[in-house]
């Protein structure tokens, strides 16, 4: 590995990092809550030790896959131990762990919480916790690439290592140029939802907050019944309607912006999404009806289009308590939660692009059979999709189910029962949020032993950098110096 | 598809059933329970339209790969059809829904039950259940190939076909010569192990039928609460060996009576599969030790082996409800349904070799990432696996995983809770037999609708025959004449 090139790069998101703090800094010491002193003391460290790093020499040096794939591993480990100090020195969360936790679902966008009473907290760490949200959702590497000067010319590997998905859209030459367009959409997107939900009728402060965590596809939120609390179908409708957006491809939306409507409706991802999410939806509505005697009206189908897009986009906000819910509603919602939104957004689960895939490499495979003699080649969108990465899409989703089960087992430990163990390992890898059963929308994570924390966040770090670069991590080989 | 030769062969398959449905006729009959009439006439049917369909003309044409997948497929079909029978006209299981149910999880080795109360039920009819599991454990077209002069040169198609396992071992060139040693070396545990449990005071009876469904890997019982009727610990241990034994690859035990330890002790699956026995096992007793106060001694060893070999080896017998265990215990479980036995044995599951070569796949992925420029290949006891088969591998797990979700939403309309519904398509499409919850050991399937019914017999019909000869059945393809 190039030691001092992924130093440098720590260094300076650690910088980067410090800066951010800023905003939830002022908000504390405004707000007279006492959190304002936590920030400030967490921001000196962070950007103290972001500066110890950066001194040490070297930078011009070349970079390679698989220095990108360890350096964006690196940088979201490092990132969350410095994020969760605010949270510490608030007393908010005194145990380390658990702010850890808390970071790490902020970041990685999941938005599990081990908070027990979400509006008993000081706003400032309200802020920050939506905030680690709005930061992961497009990537904080993809953030500093557009702030900062490049970074020599491997910076396509760490964004290739950050931003999810099989196939990397380039959409213009320069990788900062990308990222810059990137994130322009990501903060349009931002202010015209803020903007909406204040004329709904939400305060600015929440507005802002539910912003920031629709558009990352986070679902953190300032109230304890996330968006029940506000009963508004319009604020719901609006909610839904970002979250749809926020788990398209974001290169889509900017062809939709350049009015190149044709590569958004020939998307295959796109119209699998989208028919996930009518098909999800219309099924529960079903289920609710016949199964629970709902009367078929506005009410039931917002309650199930929000619980099948907050869950399908790994949102996690919630207006229902589905848990009480039929089986069958339930399973639906596991279902949309394996397989998440589309590759390149904001949403985490195994993405659209790769069950698309699967099966149309499955449909080959069966085609193999019939006739042994034909060679096929799979297309996506019309273009060929080369062998490796269909190999690589198989070995992801096993790697996928593997850790699913695995984090099942040492949550089981706690002996939470099969649905809710389960569930929970499955809404952490996928970055959802709420799970089932003990730990269902209305519950929290706090009650979990260490062990089970720890391993759930490895599992959101796992799901929202897809796995590889932090394998990569545990490999020997990396480790050693060119 | 070549239609002359698959009517033959379903022809002389029905034929063979006919006469197989002989034994339990006799039982019928001699018990007096009026069962052996029911018998009769099942067989006079089935050899009726075995004859009526070997009448057709044509048989010489040869056989392709895809007439042998579509072959088996139908086979498996048209037997349970047939094989249902004896349970509608002895009034036992008046539903053919419930008859076809029953037969299939006999044999797919599954061991799923849809009687409320076994020891209610006549004797014949119990020597058939039992009966069905022995003829399907070896698969029931093998045994015809050992039975019958050799199905032309195709015949390798059909043993290939409904073998299960990735890699397929070829004993001898000769297809029907393999296929005696394999029913040779059935026979034989069979005979020992009846032998072995009348010597542990099973009466004669009750040894055969335990033998017939261990060998197979079955579970059918005779007894309500299975094995836990009998309370012996030497008759625990003696099933425990032969259960485990017949998880092992036979060709591995044939190798054994050659005396060539080499291949056996080198087999790789033959040690993942030993150390994910010991291990789990390992891991329950301390569950149960640390967190559910249970002694350490033989009882709790011996509840804790044999759950896991039971399961492992998808054959389904009990001693213990371990739905009553905490859940770290019952997710070790669920763990060991997944993986399965050895390829090329009687067990069900993905098959240990698979899961090898899967977790070897994933290594040589990363290993790319670190080393883009290195070309490496994977090897199985030495040998190189070739790409296909890999890739092959990674569809079988996507589809093995999609069929259990897509069973779970299924039977999940019956509002049996997550771990019911999702257990209970694990346990079909394992071939296991009990699932958790409501439809843990202790329970049955009775109470599910007709559709879980029908869906659940779907999903072992795809365990057993590893999925592809039926998804090829739903492909217009395979229906054109040549």
């Amino acid at each position: 590995m190039n030691y001092k090139l992924v130093f440098h790069i720590l260094g300076l998101i650690l910088r980067v990092e410090a800066v951010l703090m800023l905003p939830a800094m002022v908000i504390g010491f405004a707000s007279g809550g006492g959190d304002g002193r936590a920030f400030l003391y967490s921001a000196l460290i962070t950007l103290a030790v972001g500066h110890l790093l950066s001194l040490l020499p070297g930078k011009g040096s070349k970079m390679q896959a698989r220095d990108g794939f360890a350096c964006v591993a690196l940088c979201w480990i490092v990132l969350s131990l410095f994020g969760a100090l605010p949270y510490v020195f608030a007393g908010t969360l005194p145990n380390y762990v658990d702010a850890v936790f808390e970071t790490v679902s902020g970041f990685t966008t999941t938005g599990a919480t081990v908070f027990t009473f979400i509006e008993g907290q000081p706003m400032g760490v309200l802020f920050w916790r939506a905030q680690t949200q709005w930061m992961g959702g497009m990537g904080v590497l993809v953030l500093a690439l557009a702030l900062v000067p490049k970074l020599g010319e491997g910076s396509v590997y760490l964004m290739r290592a950050e931003s999810p998905g099989p196939i990397k859209s380039k959409l213009t030459p320069r990788v900062n140029d990308t990222a810059k367009i990137l994130y322009s959409i990501y903060i349009g997107l931002t202010v015209a939802e803020a903007i909406c939900l204040r004329l709904a009728g939400m305060p600015w402060y929440d507005a802002v907050i539910h912003a920031f965590t629709t558009i990352s596809t986070g679902g953190f939120s300032v109230k304890d019944a996330s968006i029940a609390a506000y009963g508004s179908l319009a604020i719901e409708w609006i909610i839904i309607v970002f979250m749809f957006l926020s788990g398209i491809n974001f290169a889509l939306l900017y062809f939709a912006l350049l009015r190149n409507f044709r590569a958004v409706f020939e998307s295959e991802e796109l119209r699998s999404y989208t028919l996930m999410t009518v098909g999800a939806s219309a099924l529960i509505v079903l289920n609710l009806v016949v199964h629970a005697n709902w009367a078929l009206d506005a009410r039931t189908v917002t309650d199930s289009v929000f619980q099948v897009v907050t869950l399908m986009t790994t949102t996690g906000y919630m207006t229902y308590d589905y848990v009480l819910w039929p089986t069958f509603s339930q399973v639906i919602l596991v279902l949309v939660m394996f397989a998440g939104g589309c590759a390149g957004s904001t949403a985490g689960g195994i993405k659209q692009i790769r069950v698309v895939l699967l099966f149309k490499n499955l449909r080959r495979e069966v085609h193999r059979i019939l006739h042994p003699r034909v060679v096929t080649t799979i297309k996506s969108d019309g273009d060929r999709v080369d062998e490796p990465i269909l190999s690589g899409i198989s070995l992801f989703f096993f790697a996928y189910i593997f850790l699913l089960l695995l984090g099942t087992l040492v949550v089981a430990w706690d002996d939470v029962g099969f649905t809710g163990a389960f569930s929970a390992s499955l809404t952490c890898i996928s970055n959802v949020g709420p799970a089932f059963d003990v730990l269902g929308p209305t519950c929290n994570f706090a009650f979990l032993s260490n062990t089970s924390k720890v391993f759930l966040t490895a599992n959101m770090l796992l799901g929202r950098l897809e796995i590889m670069p932090l394998l990569l991590l545990l490999f020997p080989g990396l480790w050693k110096k060119r």
